[in-house]
């Protein structure tokens, strides 16, 4: 049974094409690219083409790029990075409750050192109020981080509105675009950021390798000390193949931005119409519209997302509850929290995320045979109507 | 021309063993590895596998290694997480001056913020004293940082020793075994260790995995916080098919260590007789005897070791000098600085590893050119024994 892959926003396989572009330097061209002879010559050439292709990517310049090992180490170092080097004038730093784990913990961490962070709240589609940031500003405040699209709802922040108030106050914005790029524009000079994370491996490149873009002048601390590679701002040895494979990896995903885009988008519509007809009983998370392409995120009542998934593994779809950082773990997703979710339903959350190669038929396939598991699953469930998981799932039934 | 390459202590080509265990990652095999569904269990699956490999290859327990990006991110994980978790216990660390500078530069970082530390000096041959060591223990002392094997002249430090006096006194050892990894004998049970920081590109594995062995029990701080991977203490999309490859590159690293200790340390002899016999006024750095099985560093006066590695590439010959990620700086070696060597010869020096397919003739290739381009250039030289680079040259004629 060939197997449908609906978590994209987990991860994507890589393409052929990235494959094709890394693979000499897996199999040669593995100088050291700060060694002066021709091996370490040939790899810090390689590793400069990608980096143009990420600043081409994002409208960037070449030398505000830099490669790191994931999402997760560029959020870590743009924030701690920001906190430590700017601590003289301010402690204080803005964030939103729905940000990846990679930011919402990475500020408890720093909350611990003594700083203090404003978590935003957002509203019941997950977008944040401008007028809430514009409050929470303070004379102290130091760095404003705002995820630009998020991972479990896909809703899509208003990045560049925030950026020209942030701008104005003169406090650094850092973004997460994770998921952005590739499924949205991601333009660093339109948006007025400052600082924007990124990763390969949710753009059909491999895992284990990131971007950090840093404004020109941006004063920020490193997070890995060392040698003196990435212009003496991250060091270790660079991954030549890796970089090389996500430079690939975001000029094809800006090539074919729009069509990839036309088609998700497409097929999410028919898999959130088709959820919602067939199936009883089910919320839609995130914004209607002002959403990424390939995300849909639903909450079904009386029934856990952990059971949804595994009886999807069964019949070969693979799809999401909550983020895969998070797996493994029991509490509900604090993003569907943060939209007002009670706990209980959170916990009935799934995510199907669609990718380039998604097909209908594969939509039309877990339409199907979604809603004979969720009926399924309701009969043996021991929560009902009659005895809910939390009383306050009847408490805000404009969330169903 | 075929090359001969002579960098191996910067970087190795990915052994054609460790790339076919690789590959069905790059393909396939590109589920998250935190997810349920199959594609993610699979990629679980193959992590865990590698990490039992890398357990087995330093005789330590499969949940005490955590993969990071690079032999210098654990690095700076080790020091500045234990510096950070337990600074109410202390803020005293002691390191050496010959350490690489992803221990270095953290250390500084470190003092920034308020920690002290002591560099501990070492004698002509770059082995620290265990006095010293002794002497510099206080009763706020939280870590001690100490390199297994140098990478730029190649001596073992006494880590048994140093493990012993550290333990008993409760203090946390690391050591950054980035060097001795498939060279030497690594047993962290039978060296007392702490911490330990591994690279797979240095034993013919990919740029871009490396791993901290963190003793069970032992309390540190994450330096990337975020997602639940590695056991909630790395964050992070795990490198799936780099952490496989780090996996079957240790694996065939020890399992052929003594055959390619012996190959490299029989031709590193006839490189170093070779070259101190048709070179004069040359030196050896390092200890003559307890040093890498693959270093051999030289110093030659009155010449730029740059003008040295130039010549080489020219005939096809890559070697190094100094260490690969200081290159491009223009300030000599802290390490031959500390073995006691005046900034001017400092210069003038030339590592050369070798790996585990380095022929005899390519030995011979080195030392027959390099006698005539060590003459060439010293004919070119404007410095000479009349105008030296450094009048402190002539003060220790003991290095010479």
């Amino acid at each position: 049974m060939k197997r449908i892959y609906l978590d994209h926003a987990a991860t994507t396989p890589i393409d052929p094409v990235v494959l094709e572009a890394m693979l000499p330097s897996l199999t040669g061209n593995y100088g050291n690219p700060s060694s002066i002879y021709a091996e370490g010559r040939a790899a810090k050439k390689s590793i400069e083409a990608a980096r143009l292709q990420i600043a081409n990517a994002i409208n960037a310049d070449l030398r505000e790029i830099y490669f790191t090992a994931s999402g997760s180490e560029a959020d870590n170092w743009a924030i701690k990075g920001i906190a430590m080097k700017n601590q003289a004038k301010g402690k204080h730093i803005i964030s939103t409750t729905i940000e990846h784990h990679a930011v919402l913990h990475t500020c408890q961490y720093l909350e611990k050192q003594g700083f203090e962070v404003t978590y935003l709240p957002v509203d019941e589609y997950g977008l944040i109020s401008l007028d809430d940031l514009k409050k929470a500003i303070r004379k102290d405040t130091i760095l404003v981080s705002i995820m630009f699209a998020n991972n479990e709802i896909g809703t899509i922040e208003p990045i560049k509105a925030i950026g020209e108030i942030v701008k104005e106050k003169g406090i650094i914005f850092h973004t997460d675009a994770v998921q952005a790029l590739g499924n949205i524009p991601v333009d660093v000079k339109d948006l007025n950021v400052d600082l924007l994370s990124l990763s390969a491996h949710k753009i059909y490149g491999p895992k284990g390798i990131g971007v950090l873009y840093i404004r020109k002048g941006v004063p920020i601390d490193n997070l890995i000390h060392g040698g003196a590679q990435e212009r003496k701002k991250r060091a270790g040895t660079e991954n030549t193949a890796e970089i090389v494979a996500f430079g690939k990896a975001a000029e094809f995903a800006i090539q074919h931005l729009e069509e990839n885009a036309v088609h998700m988008k497409t097929l999410r519509e028919v898999l959130i119409k088709g959820i919602m007809e067939k199936i009883p009983q089910v919320r839609l998370n995130g914004h209607p519209e002002i959403r990424l392409p390939g995300n849909a995120n639903f909450c079904f009542d009386y029934i856990e997302g952990e059971s949804i998934l595994l009886s999807l593994d069964i019949i070969g779809v693979a799809g999401s509850s909550g983020s895969a950082c998070t797996s493994g773990s029991l509490e509900p997703s604090h993003v569907l929290l943060a939209i007002g979710l009670p706990a209980g339903v959170a916990h009935g959350s799934l995510r199907l995320s669609i990718g380039k190669s998604t097909t209908l038929e594969e939509i039309n396939y877990v339409v199907d045979n979604l809603a004979e598991i969720i009926e399924r699953l309701r009969k043996m469930s021991p929560i009902t109507a009659e005895c809910p998981i939390d009383d306050a799932v009847f408490d805000k039934p404009d969330h169903h």
